[in-house]
């Protein structure tokens, strides 16, 4: 048996992963382990998958509710969603067969912000959770839980579940050990985190042994997804945030030294990391979501000072390297349970500039992060809106167009909205910026125009100028039109006439 | 002259309005003081409309940029629309003099988060303020200002601008000192409130006195509007919210003991108010926007302990005897400023139930607080998002239908959206309660159905059935027909068939 078992009383409760998955039972709510790919329980996913495939060909029913921190993987979602073994799943996925299971009306998703996702755990919404299923990298001697590369909602799913599954995962280096900061937010007291690098709390999750009714162990790597080096579109993209954020310098509003930003994932953001490796910026924090690739670059570079987060999204190199060097890494990294990582209060008081990518935005800055022409959902809001909403600076970055042009990120009304027109401060694209900020609706359209596609600028001009004729023109609209380009897209395949 | 300017500097700077609105210039950005009609500059609007009517006459521009804390009055916003005054106007107004002017087209407006912007007018987007305006009830010895019966951006408006120019008005009560609040969010520091009454600042404004160009005295009501008796209507949404909340107190997320409220303004939230008072719910705290006629029935009724705010939105009877009785209510009332009182980090640490008004919702939820059939702008945002996110339970209240039934206040899919799926939790009408907690969008529209007026629920129930049969139903939507109400509404002058 592992030495990563450390107490006595949980070594007692090894068993396999089929043996553990009879604790999860039809109609259950379960709390699992999980952010973007990192940390997700490896084994019981695959076990209950296949507790449901027997049920069902017996003609029972088997189904689950299903919450996270957020993504997961196909060894996790996939299978589950593969199996129909989930009646509902929240607050954030992103796979591929759980999306046509959704998009299918099979199951039922509820896309929350991360940051209301565990207060709404502890605060009574999703409160009764029978199992949850946790992924560790230790446990020690006393029964506490050392988190692997990530740490979501664990803390409150361990909190509120009756049950507790631990799966131990030896994949998972044990120098991961000291990273995590685990801290409960109190009733009516600030969180006391006044820089990016501050620890507040245990580098361990304590829990009530007595609930573990089964401890799995497992040897498997998360889903780390290969690194596409930038393409020619994002390294335009990144350019044009290098020059927005050169541009706050040059305003003051900006200093060279200790600027603090969060990132979405992707191949933007690495490119405006990359983009980072050879600025002026010095010191730079990040307290966001997500460990990528291009802030161990930065580290590494010395750019980079601290990073503060809730889970890895690596690349396999990357992880590899992770695995082998976590003891360096964890002195410039911090992984915080999400309701810290994502809290408006800490967010709001770094001062930092978000960045996030978008499916399309609207002419007055009205954001589109989830349903493409309003109705299939890609992955779901995540953080997006609890950085957005509390940066100092908000932006969106995104390629101006997608599938070969035949979709525009820039619409004349954006056919879902998860970000208003209150929200969106600045929209880059690899057309050039456009900064919002202190601007009427009426005067931000020609900006976000700007940085349409130039096939499609005409169109927004003429839908603009259209509008405008209308009888109230504070946000104008020609309703009948407004989403003519998502059904021309409906219709023949491409958003252009 | 008034022995409410006890400085003697400052007693030196007094003159009329009109010679004080010369040193506000073509061009010049503008910081007023002024929330929900209370504590507004009395003299100022009018000697600067009259400015801008001359120069106009001339034949010369003469327009300003005017920033406040939320909306002001007809001698105020109103006249200066009149005179096509102004160029630009944030962050929240709601008169109806300049509602034309910026639905017309002839001015701009930027309807930002009340949180935002007195953040936007000391990080840099509106920083660079000309001249403020700001109306108090006293000056004291050493220059420090009272504030009259609001505070809203008056903090960040005088320490930014370059000229300060004060109005003191004999109407308001000087037993309102020792109301205010005063406190400056400090960069990178916790803000310490940590229960609805605590006093964490000064009851005065301290300012550097050599800005000071003008002192101006004045003698003028707030504008306070008539208090109307609840309606039917509102009496039946405030007994489904009143049940809303005795259902918090079965489920045991909510005590009857210190329920922390906040209250957008009107005839409902009134209502709701007046139904506490004879509810089960005692030592009711308010941590809000505005203090209203209901509270202080609450706190005469000995209901409610507390009530934090930036501003008054009082009836002329209520304001009448506020400035009897200041003495008494500055125990039990608490005036911030805005920065403060709709701070995301407060509002979340305080568990509160938000309660706010919307022009429509949507059957999936999203909700438009702002803009009625998409274009018109009636009020603004304010700071009902504020509230919204950072609420423990949010809630919309509204009657079903306006204008006689011609127009439904549930709509398939929201002509503008300034509260997303992802925030709005509760819906209530006269029909009944909606709650969307937890659940996914296809889980939440018959709720909203629901609570639809019996005349509009068999279209919106047909629309889903329909958006249902399409390819992509995660969010089911038939985009052709998504505006199909506001269009019939445009064209007939009803949303009905």
């Amino acid at each position: 048996m592992s030495e990563r078992i450390a107490h006595s009383g949980l070594k007692n409760k090894v068993m396999t992963a089929d043996e553990a998955a009879q604790f999860v039972n039809h109609g259950d709510r379960v709390g699992f382990s999980g952010f973007t790919g990192a940390a997700y329980p490896k084994a019981l996913p695959t076990a209950i998958a296949n507790r449901a495939r027997e049920a069902h060909e017996r003609g029972d029913e088997y189904a689950i509710d299903l919450l996270t921190g957020a993504s997961t993987a196909p060894d996790c979602d996939g299978v589950l969603a593969e199996a129909d073994a989930l009646r509902f799943r929240m607050p954030y996925q992103s796979d591929p067969e759980m999306r046509k299971k959704i998009n299918s009306g099979a199951m039922q998703y509820a896309d929350i912000h991360l940051s209301h996702s565990g207060r709404q755990a502890t605060s009574g919404v999703f409160a009764d959770i029978d199992v949850a299923v946790v992924e560790v990298t230790r446990i020690d001697e006393d029964g506490n839980l050392v988190p692997s590369s990530g740490v979501g909602n664990n803390v409150e799913f361990l909190d509120q579940a009756k049950k507790i599954i631990i799966e131990v995962n030896s994949w998972q280096s044990l120098d991961l050990e000291g990273m995590a900061d685990i801290y409960r937010v109190q009733p009516k007291t600030p969180i006391p985190i006044t820089d990016t690098g501050d620890r507040i709390g245990t580098t361990y999750i304590d829990i009530d042994t007595d609930k573990v009714v089964a401890v799995v162990e497992t040897d498997s790597p998360d889903r780390n997804s290969a690194f596409t080096p930038p393409s020619e579109t994002s390294e335009k993209i990144a350019g044009y945030f290098l020059d927005f954020l050169e541009g706050e310098v040059a305003a003051g509003r900006l200093s060279y030294d200790k600027f603090c930003m969060q990132s979405g994932v992707g191949n933007v953001p690495n490119a405006v990391m990359a983009g980072l490796l050879d600025s002026k910026f010095e010191n730079i924090k990040a307290y966001t979501e997500v460990i990528q690739d291009g802030m161990l670059d930065l580290i590494d570079a010395g750019k980079m000072s601290v990073a503060s987060a809730t889970s890895f999204s690596l690349s396999p190199d990357a992880a590899e390297l992770m695995n082998q060097k976590a003891d360096h890494y964890r002195k410039y990294i911090i992984t915080r349970p999400l309701q810290v990582s994502n809290h408006p209060e800490v967010i709001r008081r770094l001062d930092l500039i978000s960045s996030n990518g978008m499916i399309e935005a609207d002419i007055y800055g009205n954001i589109n992060s989830t349903n493409v022409t309003g109705t299939r959902i890609m992955n779901g809001i995540g953080g997006s809106g609890d950085f957005t909403r509390n940066a100092l600076v908000s932006t969106f970055i995104s390629p101006s167009i997608a599938k070969d042009g035949d979709i525009s990120a820039i619409v004349p009304f954006a056919s879902h909205i998860d970000h208003t027109e209150h929200d969106a401060m600045v929209i880059i694209t690899e057309q050039g910026v456009a900064d919002l900020r202190g601007l009427s609706p009426r005067e931000r359209a020609p900006k976000v125009i700007s940085v349409a596609h130039p096939d499609y600028r005409p169109l927004l001009e003429e839908y603009f100028e259209k509008a405008q004729t209308g009888k109230h023109i504070h946000t104008p609209h020609t309703l009948s039109e407004a989403f003519s380009f998502h059904q021309r897209f409906l219709d023949t395949g491409s958003m252009q006439k």
